[in-house]
């Protein structure tokens, strides 16, 4: 008789942030959704000093896609903030480094390629936002099948810092008008973490012209009785950084987050 | 040369709750809309202590079309708690009386009808929350046009409780989804006079067949960039008492309120 390793048990298990980070450091390659339950896992992005202040200008002035929730000091790869024992360098699975806008490397360390003159940015991300949907009982479809969110590119435009502009790209989760109004009673409750959600219904005022057909992501499919809300994603500030085509960059790679020591609990905003 | 009077000009002018009182003591027989700004105006439903009870019941089982904000004894005309001189007999522009669930006179006055059996429930009404849509900017196209807000009896049945039943009744407002968003945000604040919507997207979902005909209220065009919003309404325990069929019972007049001494930002609930 064969039995099948249900894939649960072929993760690793971690606690909390400082547990994912361990396995991060250890070699873990994986997709960090779903470690640590209830700590707050972050977007990365890493830009030499020369570019570090247009980009925080950037996160500043498009605070929905771009909740900045730590920073470290220049040439400096802890942020305590996030973690006593945080190194930026080798606490994620994966990362990507941009060279001119270009994708070159997936290292899952980047230790070799630290330098006096990078800064570190940590953004929130939906993942706790999501946690709390589910926590209400609203049902998140996404996550219910297994699948990636989708995601599109919009005609709504960041506002431009130096390099760094482009379009607002949005993540899009399908409910039932009474889960619509709760889940923009709850992402409310996280402005760290891309907060409400910037639009609701048709998809066309915000130029998504075919919502089975995501830019990035998974298709779902809306049911006849369901609405699609949309909200700022991540994924604005990778885009923005690969457009503005500057001559170094490093990000996670998609899936593989930092854990934090923060619990998404903090951050709810009332 | 003519000179034309504008209309508020020939309407009285009331700095608070108690103005606004004591103008309907003295006979003024309009609209409450737009007197006494920044003062809760509640709706009102008089009965004998005999069905009291289960009228209470109901609202506390349909919180959001029945969110009770006052109270007296039986008996007592007053309601200390929402106005010091507070007398519910007078200090309404109108009053309907009805009988077997007919409404049989629409007095200015209900001093003679008043019995010491009698205890008066003041619901919260969407004035206030209006207020505090149009004071963060959000539109509301029913006041920009002068007309009533539209309303529909829907599929969503209230919670019955004794003689007391029937289908919620809400009122619609159109928005740009951003604006949707923020309606949805800033309402949530206010429980006492509605909250949160109860629905928005296809007005089929809850039993509306046609927004171009409401039930109740002025019809209101829903532009291709909007979105039509639900929202609970306080007509939905007038229709239950008139659907009761009870022997006796007093309301207020449409848009002939109790206007009280409590400041709509003291609604807040965060």
């Amino acid at each position: 008789m064969t039995v099948m390793t249900p894939i649960a048990a072929r993760r690793p298990r971690a606690e909390s942030g400082r547990d994912a980070r361990l396995l991060a450091r250890a070699g873990f390659d994986g997709n960090t959704a779903g470690l640590a339950p209830g700590y707050v896992q972050g977007n990365l992005a890493i830009l030499p000093r020369e570019q570090a202040a247009d980009f925080l200008r950037f996160c500043t002035l498009n605070p929905k896609p771009c909740p900045v929730i730590g920073v470290s000091e220049p040439g400096d790869p802890r942020i305590p903030m996030l973690g006593e024992d945080l190194d930026i360098r080798t606490d994620l699975p994966r990362y990507r480094v941009w060279r001119d806008g270009e994708l070159v490397d997936e290292p899952a360390d980047i230790t070799a390629l630290w330098r006096e003159d990078l800064v570190a940015f940590v953004l929130g991300c939906s993942f706790s936002f999501e946690e709390a949907l589910l926590a209400a009982g609203v049902p998140l479809r996404h996550i219910a099948c297994g699948c990636n969110v989708a995601m599109w590119r919009t005609t709504i435009a960041c506002a431009p810092a130096g390099p760094f502009a482009g379009p607002m790209v949005v993540s899009m989760r399908p409910f039932r008008a009474a889960d619509a109004i709760r889940a923009i009673q709850i992402t409310s409750r996280f402005p760290a973490v891309h907060g409400a959600p910037v639009h609701l219904g048709d998809p066309r005022l915000i130029g998504i012209e075919d919502l089975a057909r995501p830019h990035y992501g998974d298709a779902l499919p809306v049911e006849p009785d369901e609405i699609p809300v949309f909200w700022a994603c991540g994924v604005t500030p990778q885009a923005a950084i690969a457009a503005s085509r500057v001559p170094f960059a490093i990000t996670h790679a998609p899936g593989s987050m930092l854990v934090t020591d923060l619990l998404n609990a903090q951050l709810a905003a009332f």
